[in-house]
């Protein structure tokens, strides 16, 4: 059994770095405090007489050394860069939970067969720099070095510059590094275990994501004089839209999701007939062809609304994840590990897209979910339950030890 | 006859101070060019021989004497500040149409029984200060003078800085100052005479104005781990009320109008759905009745999907203006006057508010509307036809003479 006091107390102290006043934390990937959380958990690693090494884009890999070192290495991990608005728990936990697993192998002494590590990722969270889950993309041969290192923050600032400012630019080249096995311990960021009262999220695999910018151009003119069969309304059409990418989750199965979050209207004024609306869509499910048939409802809507209106409707793909099943012999892992703990738990399916999903390429993979308050996550107020962390670095525990052999 | 190359050589003069690149105009009401234009135009008043009288919140008045100093003069105007990205002839071709009215009576020598007087009102915008028809507010008693004077700009500075500053903070009371009858010739800001191929618009009256602010409040989640029938999505919810704006509209007559021209949604993310979206709601018809049902029935569907989906949902009133008709004999005059000369004209509503509705709370009151190009005013492309703006002041001529008596 792990220590949760101990894995709490880390949560908390590197929860200082980048606090804020709400009680939430903004460590944005690759900034000054990014290096300073980088920092102490490398140093924590370092106490516990592990070996780290930094790749090309900045992934961090501590390595507990097995008995058998030709073993490619069970690893465990997440990022810690933060949102902007975020909380203690996304992404940290899942590293400090690998990291409270070396602990409590080394209070007990045990030594296992394949070696352990503790990783995480450059730039999970894609708020200062796209794309998002950046290191595992790269690792994974999602996208090159080279696309990562040009990306730019607001300021112009790039992940190359900011890698080598920071002294986070290593030498190894991104996934020329085995893994065995990847395990993810990360809060739910969403209700469903928290709403069915269960304790730990057996997750069989990540929903499909398909990002798109959507633009309906109408014409500008004055709310006053302007008839209403004389106007180009976009916003009217852009609505209608806008249902749509619900409706169309709604009739595609309890894994469909359809999100409209963000909304820019030119020119935005009271009296103004709205000239020009962009509007960003979100579409998920479970399999790669669920998420296509919502895209292409969205579409064919969008087509029959602008040769009704007259006025052009442009959609645009701009990023896509392919839904990804986990391993099976890992997934198995996890529920039994839960239920030889007597932790309650349920299959679940992760909404979110984590660093797992890239490692799910290169090796068998598994992720555990713990509930977290609310379903909230990506804000200040986020927060967890000691003895749900607690019980998922329990069940991290046994899974690593499971695969990497005592 | 007017001069239409004076005056569209008037108009092109003042068009310089504030010029956009685009061709358009930025002459904010109490800023350095603003009395830049005001200290033009002054300036050609006072060359026409007219005394100059500005009041307390910087309404400007000129006066060309009649043979009867006790009549109430005869007054034509409009505002000569802008919209940020203004044009050209907004309110400007109101002012100076007035003093070429002037200046052509100067040109035959006629003198008219009650005096003339040129006006121009401050702050019609309302772009840097609101409320909008500052001015003309004041005047006509709508709001205080103290009201007005504590109105700030985006900078925090007050409308009675300003106006000290610029040296247009004048000595008469507000609305000491009798009108006799009030005329404003203006582009249409629409495209019905346009679209209709007539010259002269026989302004009946104004229609009524609601301004509203709508607030939708839902929970911010995450797009992927929060399943569609537990999410609050505030937008889904402010996107039924924006439609029926508009379909109420449409359910109200020829003058019912429906704008949503603002959109604000918190935190305008991709991936987290909208916990909270406030819009402007703008509605307008031809009588205070219809204007209020329109309110009503949005009002009403708020209540029900506010009830249907748990999500709080706050309406609040900003601004009204209630509808306004204008006198029947200053009507009936444009009327005539525009088929005297021979000029296409047609009954127009105003759809968007004018000083010459706070004129006309306080003396009789017509407007002459005149087309623009593609209906398009408030944007830098705003343009009208040297023939149109001729013809406009050609007929505000003939009403002034009519009323003032030759
Ligand atoms: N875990 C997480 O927030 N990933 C970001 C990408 C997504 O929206 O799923
Ligand atoms: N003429 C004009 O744009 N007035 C502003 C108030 C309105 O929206 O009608």
């Amino acid at each position: 059994r792990i220590n949760g006091q101990r894995l709490w107390d880390s949560l908390m102290e590197l929860a200082r770095i980048g606090a804020t006043p709400k009680g939430g934390v903004c460590r944005l990937a690759l900034g000054d405090l990014d290096r300073q959380g980088r920092d102490l958990v490398t140093s924590w690693g370092r106490a516990a007489g592990l070996t780290v090494t930094v790749d090309r884009i900045g992934n961090v890999f501590m390595r507990r050394p097995g008995r058998n070192g030709a073993l490619p290495p069970v690893m465990a991990g997440s990022h810690i860069d933060t949102q902007p608005t975020g909380g203690k728990f996304d992404g940290n936990y899942g590293v400090l939970a690998a990291l409270e697993v070396v602990r409590t192998l080394d209070d007990h002494g045990i030594q296992t067969e394949a070696p352990i590590e503790v990783a995480f990722w450059t730039n999970e969270e894609g708020s200062r720099f796209v794309p998002v889950m950046m290191g595992s993309g790269v690792f994974a041969g999602a996208f090159t070095l080279e696309h990562a290192y040009a990306a730019k923050d607001a300021e112009g600032r790039t992940v190359k510059e900011e890698l080598a400012r920071i002294g986070y630019i290593g030498e190894q080249v991104p996934g020329e590094h085995p893994i065995g096995a990847y395990f993810e311990a990360h809060i739910e960021q969403g209700p469903v275990l928290e709403d069915a009262g269960v304790t730990i999220g057996v997750v069989h695999g990540v929903l499909g994501i398909r990002w798109f910018d959507c633009t309906v151009t109408g014409m500008e003119a004055h709310a006053g004089p302007t008839p209403m069969e004389l106007r180009k309304d976009a916003l009217q059409v852009a609505t209608r839209l806008m249902q749509e990418v619900v409706a169309s989750a709604l009739r595609h199965g309890p894994h469909g999701r359809g999100t409209v979050g963000m909304v820019q209207v030119h020119p935005n004024s009271r009296n103004v007939i709205p000239g020009q609306v962009r509007f960003s869509i979100d579409l998920r499910n479970a399999s790669d062809e669920l998420v296509d048939r919502q895209a292409s409802e969205v579409k064919a809507l969008a087509e029959r609304l602008s040769a009704e209106s007259g006025l052009p409707i442009h959609i645009e793909q701009v990023s896509s994840y392919p839904a990804q099943q986990f391993d099976r012999e890992c997934v198995q892992a996890v529920a039994n590990a839960a239920a030889r703990l007597g932790y309650s738990h349920m299959a679940a399916v992760s909404g979110a897209g984590h660093d797992a999903v890239y490692a799910a390429r290169l090796a068998p993979t598994g992720m555990i979910f713990i509930p977290c308050k609310d379903g909230i996550s990506h804000n200040e107020i986020e927060d967890a339950k000691p003895e749900h962390l607690e019980a998922g670095c329990n069940v991290l525990l046994q899974v690593m030890l499971d695969r990497a052999g005592a």
